[in-house]
């Protein structure tokens, strides 16, 4: 089989959905850029349909191609120079590979006992920070409220490194979901740059929804239970999103192996 | 006195200046790109030498302007369209500012209770972000070792949001940096990724330099005290280095705050 040009339809695809959001969901798909993201993908157990491998990036893709070959996962070769013209990120590596979007759905937000919910987040490197905080941290999954950028945009699965695969990602309006949590009697905190709860003082051991909001707007008008700040020296301003969702998962994580038996 | 264009002297020394670590740092000089990372500098008492303004962003930078013209600053307007040409971000506010170079020396590691280290941080995203947590969580200050990203490229500087300013940031030896902090029994505890203590368990009260390694070489042979593990749940791969140091701070902050008078 001749490697795919720049014309083939499997290449044209893959760009496609590398750029376009609304074809990417229609199509049920996530496209990992690189080997480290596609092992990753690979571990936590995801749907990899079909790998593409550079002809001028075969020894480094090696041992990524092996892992997909032993699944039984189609490969393709592209062309010279195929892969960098196609691929969101600048140094490609030559390798690409189309997963089966995870199936998230709303559903998941009636278990579990702490949930990470960026009700508007707009830069994919936060939101893919938060869902790599959240599944590292042992979070129970993430909610992203409408007006988000999309989890699935090639940035936020990058700086993801996997992690949209080894946690529920779930998508719906932000107060919708804060109040299905409620009805289940998770608590809903906020978190803010300033006057609110501190961070010492929250109750993070019983069931919790950690609620971060616009990067610039904060909360806004969200169904809230309480709201924490973090402790900040002097002169800083507030945190970056993903930051502030970072400290408070881990805070959480350790609150709760402290009570934990 | 008429906008500057593309071929002034001073436009030219702002393309330099933010392309070429060298010209920077022989100039002594840190370029600013927007109006909110030049109001973080002021906020923190940078010395500010002067400031360049897009004539088609008048408008957003009036506040930025007044600030410095009101602090004595010299300001001066760029041609349309130079702005974009000259600035490292894709999508520039139009305005630009060049700020002395904080004097961080070594001597800077004689003095405070909780050091960063970054001993080889490449990615300038991270370093940033790691300042940036360092000067929120309370830090002294940030020592950076030889072989990372220059801390006044553009990059670093903005995801510092300023904090480049606003706590001693010192570069040399990672060796010698960390032997010099022992001298006055500092406890250098290094971050890994497994295998080391739990954090819970480590000596964070005391004076401590929390020492985050390569990317992706990690520790290497640097001489520590310790070795400290942020416990992690099941599937997740390691942190970044940006985002364990933030976790590290910040547990760091909170003991120290519970012992505090």
């Amino acid at each position: 089989v001749a490697a795919r040009g720049t014309h083939h339809p499997d290449v044209r695809r893959l760009r496609t959905w590398l750029r376009d959001a609304a074809a990417r969901r229609d199509a049920g798909v996530v496209v990992l850029e690189g080997p480290r993201l596609l092992d990753a993908a690979l571990a936590r157990g995801a749907s990899v349909r079909s790998v593409y491998v550079g002809v001028d990036a075969r020894a480094e893709a090696r041992s990524a191609v092996e892992a997909a070959v032993a699944r039984g996962i189609a490969y393709e070769e592209l062309a010279s120079g195929v892969a960098g013209r196609v691929a969101d990120v600048r140094t490609t590596s030559g390798v690409l590979a189309v997963a089966a979007r995870p199936r998230g759905t709303t559903a998941a937000l009636d278990a579990g006992d702490v949930w990470l919910v960026a009700a508007c987040v707009n830069d994919p490197g936060n939101l893919g920070t938060m869902i790599r905080a959240a599944e590292a941290a042992g979070a129970t999954g993430i909610a992203i409220g409408h007006g988000s950028v999309d989890p699935y945009n090639p940035k936020v699965v990058r700086a993801s490194a996997g992690a949209i695969f080894g946690i529920p990602v779930v998508e719906g309006d932000a107060v919708a979901m804060l109040e299905q949590l409620a009805r289940r009697g998770v608590r809903r905190l906020g978190a803010a740059a300033r006057d609110g709860e501190a961070l010492d003082a929250a109750p993070l051991t019983e069931p919790v929804a950690l609620v971060l909001g616009h990067e610039t707007r904060g909360l806004g008008p969200l169904p809230l239970d309480g709201v924490v700040t973090i402790p900040m020296a002097g002169n800083a301003e507030s945190l970056n999103v993903a930051m502030a969702a970072t400290v408070l998962l881990f805070e959480t994580a350790r609150r709760r192996a402290v009570v934990a038996p």
